[in-house]
């Protein structure tokens, strides 16, 4: 049986034909009994074809001799005579499926079958047969499909822009036989297509599963969670590298990072807060680390004492999400590799600490030359963190006591020593992932820093008036969610982390 | 003792003093014994003050003469005599603390104590004290603390811009004595001030929980978490109300909504996604429910046969939160209730469901003029709103099938009467909360009705070739966050769940 159904349609199947008597009865009924039912008539669910679908997954030989229902994908498909072999596809997961003139299958459905296109979606019905030798080149090995019935529910068009298997191969392989790679321009611009192979599969359930640990870990920890504007009136911090809006008859700014905001919660008594979204940077960089528009992990919190409280507390945030993904999501990590080989991440526990001073201190012992107050060239960061990872054997740090002259005016400055300040950033082999800091809480040490830093006080006014009226020391950070991904998983390219990445030459898609 | 730190430093304790002999036998020490010694060393955190913070809301009989350190907000301050009385807050939690001269109060102390302003934060050690009679203007009422220390960790300004008990008085009460309430402006320009209120502490705890029961519930499904772009390259949604963005040397926009990206994510397989994010709408509205800038929960989901699949998914989410909410926030919703008051929000289960034209018939049958195809009013909806009360006593139900004329060019039309449409709205207390449909997967449709709805297929030529390569059939819809929270709490106006609101008029704090 040969079946095609070009366009998908939903066929309505709630309206039940009423006969007039029937009707007429109903209605002699007393009012109330007819308004329950009524009422009762509306809560129930239409009734949906009675036909279970069974995932991909799911098809292993306990399955044998059932006759099933499937949708997917053909991910590849291949005619031999008087039969056709399919690969059907569903997510990271692929079977084999065969349709064969015989019995259950007409010459023309084979024909059929074989010219169905390549990422076409269909259903097919067919019952599931253990197989003698593993079928290697699925992830389903022990079983396959012979196919009875086949729907095109939606057919992709013949000639597509890239090619799955291209897109997942690794560097280098199979260039002797001039097999082809993607580059990553074109990976981008046909995104939709490139998401589905099983290496972006990997990866955005990975990062998925990173947002779900930050703000479970931190919900366990009693932070709420805010929503912060990102539509501002006014450039925070400093006025450079800020996009502009138009504002109906006035102009607005997008917001650098969240951190004016979490800080007047601070100070608004929520304590302890977190916020994920979109933060926008105007800065004109095309390296492999950079984007305009990012997802900010942000964290503030009150301390009691002294800011290293709030040190561990996001080393303990972040100790929590790699330990989640190294115990969940193996799988995801282990299909990443596959394309793209790296090192097991490593980390310590509690995370090491090293103040700017050692840091430094350890670079020029490497033969860097650079002065005390010096900030850190990307290039020395990475450096620092192959010391690191040679001497502590972790690929996470937290870097502790910045100089004060490469710090926003909003960081505490070092009470026993003036050039430093209680500041810090954290890396992940190497990259800054985090940076923060204790703020400053006081409205007059605010302002002599703003004024500084030569920022124009009537701008900041709002921020400012915050801590007049008593505010607690605090401090926090902000941590770029593709950057972590991008590191975690020994990643070379923070596109390769961002599902539809925002970059100064790229809008779309 | 008399103690007052005006500004909080955190004094460092790490630096131990090391003898220039012990120095040297270290130095003597094999290399690697010192290696690891170093290890270790960077691995200990550093030690803070042994004095722990008892939280006010722990005050309890169980505490009776011990000597306690509390950190906390004055709420008011009363001096009478040789005493001095404070209530002393931690967010929605105070006790009243007594600085009495006496053994272990000079007279000066209780005199710094009175002139300690309102909202400072301070430290104080003092004894947990049982009451004979309860005291009823606090949250604990069974004990109150005898003060012998005083910080002032962070001195408030003398004049408060409003009064913490007059933000939170409920309209009219008190208006006989001349006692003021605060109007909505002078709230949000001193929102800092306004967000310590118990009514705007609960109210964003709850919204806190709404968010994690929107994601909870749906990663229980299936979904995936993702992650979209608010700055986009063409107006996608028709052109009107959108902002625009200056990005290097062109021009982009705001996302009005994530949907075309959910789409493509439903494209690239990803079968069951949401995301949490700002959505930005510039609309020149100013009415108690719009804002230019809101959280939107999104949701977008391939199905198997009807979109009713999608409406009993979302309608399950939305119970899901309901239920979350009654259970795990009614101290908040009575915190709230106290100040604004309402009716407990009523739900059914499953999710009541009517068709636009059993609406529209209601509306008539209640007076109302309109057509088969008109859209409906806002005070239409709300009147819909109270008959469904009043028929079905749910506050939560779905509008389904509305006229197609009223939808966006992507929705996809009903298959058996080309008037209407595969979509919905839903509504809380008679106002919207959510709107949704089955989207169209077809490149060719899709292409026909942006043509019928003038739309330049050139700006979204990425999202209609986003279909061309397979598409499964899938609906969803997005949910104002500001919009939930309010209908929930019976609110009347979405600036007050809206931490930082922005519309036509507002764009500070």
């Amino acid at each position: 049986m040969l079946c095609v159904s070009s366009c998908f349609r939903a066929t309505e199947e709630e309206q039940q034909a009423q006969s007039k008597k029937a009707l007429k009865k109903q209605q002699k009924e007393a009012e109330k009994a007819a308004k329950k039912a009524e009422k009762q008539a509306k809560l129930v669910s239409v009734s949906f074809p009675d036909r279970e679908l069974v995932r991909v997954q799911d098809l292993t030989p306990e399955k044998a001799d059932q006759l099933i229902w499937l949708r997917a994908r053909v991910h590849t498909s291949r005619a031999k005579g008087k039969q056709c072999f399919l690969v059907l596809r569903q997510q990271q997961f692929n079977v084999q499926a065969l349709v064969a003139v015989g019995d259950r299958a007409s010459k023309q459905m084979v024909k059929f079958a074989a010219n169905i296109t390549k990422e076409s979606i269909i259903d097919v019905e067919a019952s599931v047969r253990k197989v003698e030798q593993k079928i290697e080149s699925c992830s389903q090995q022990d079983v396959e499909l012979h196919v009875e019935r086949i729907f095109v529910i939606s057919q992709a068009e013949p000639r597509l822009p890239l090619q799955l298997e291209d897109a997942v191969r690794p560097d280098g392989e199979g260039e002797e036989e001039g097999r082809a790679t993607v580059n990553q321009d074109t990976k981008l611009d046909n995104r939709v297509i490139d998401l589905r192979t099983t290496t972006s599969q990997a990866i955005f359930r990975l990062q998925s599963g990173v947002c779900q640990l930050f703000r479970d870990t931190l919900t366990q920890k009693g932070f709420v969670e805010i929503q912060t504007p990102k539509i501002i009136s006014a450039a925070s911090e400093g006025g450079a590298n800020v996009f502009t809006v138009s504002y109906f008859k006035t102009s607005a700014y997008l917001a650098q990072s969240p951190q004016l905001y979490k800080q007047m919660c601070i100070c608004a008594d929520f304590d302890k807060v977190f916020c994920v979204g979109p933060v926008f940077r105007a800065e004109d960089s095309n390296t492999h680390r950079h984007l305009t528009e990012f997802v900010g992990l942000d964290i503030e919190m009150a301390f009691n004492y002294h800011y290293h409280e709030v040190i561990d507390s996001i080393t303990d945030t972040m100790v929590q999400i790699f330990k989640g993904l190294r115990d969940n999501f193996q799988t995801e990590i282990q299909t990443v590799n596959k394309q793209f080989p790296s090192e097991p991440f490593k980390f310590l526990e509690p995370t090491l600490r090293l103040e700017y001073t050692e840091g430094v201190a350890m670079l020029r012992e490497a033969g860097v030359e650079m002065g005390d107050e010096d900030d850190l060239s990307t290039p020395n960061e990475k450096l620092l963190g192959r010391l690191v990872k040679e001497k502590y054997d972790t690929d996470f740090y937290v870097l502790d006591k910045y100089p004060l002259a490469v710090r926003p005016f909003y960081t505490m400055p070092d009470p026993n020593n003036a050039k430093y300040s209680n500041s810090y950033d954290m890396f992940m082999r190497g990259e800054e992932i985090l940076s923060g800091a204790q703020r400053i809480h006081d409205a007059q040490l605010l302002t002599e820093r703003a004024t500084h830093h030569q920022i124009d006080l009537e701008k900041i006014k709002s921020y400012i008036d915050s801590f007049r009226f008593g505010a607690p020391p605090h401090g926090g950070g902000g941590i770029g969610l593709e950057r972590v991904c991008m590191l975690y998983l020994g990643l070379h390219n923070v596109r390769q982390t961002s599902m539809f990445p925002r970059d100064p030459k790229r809008l779309t898609p």
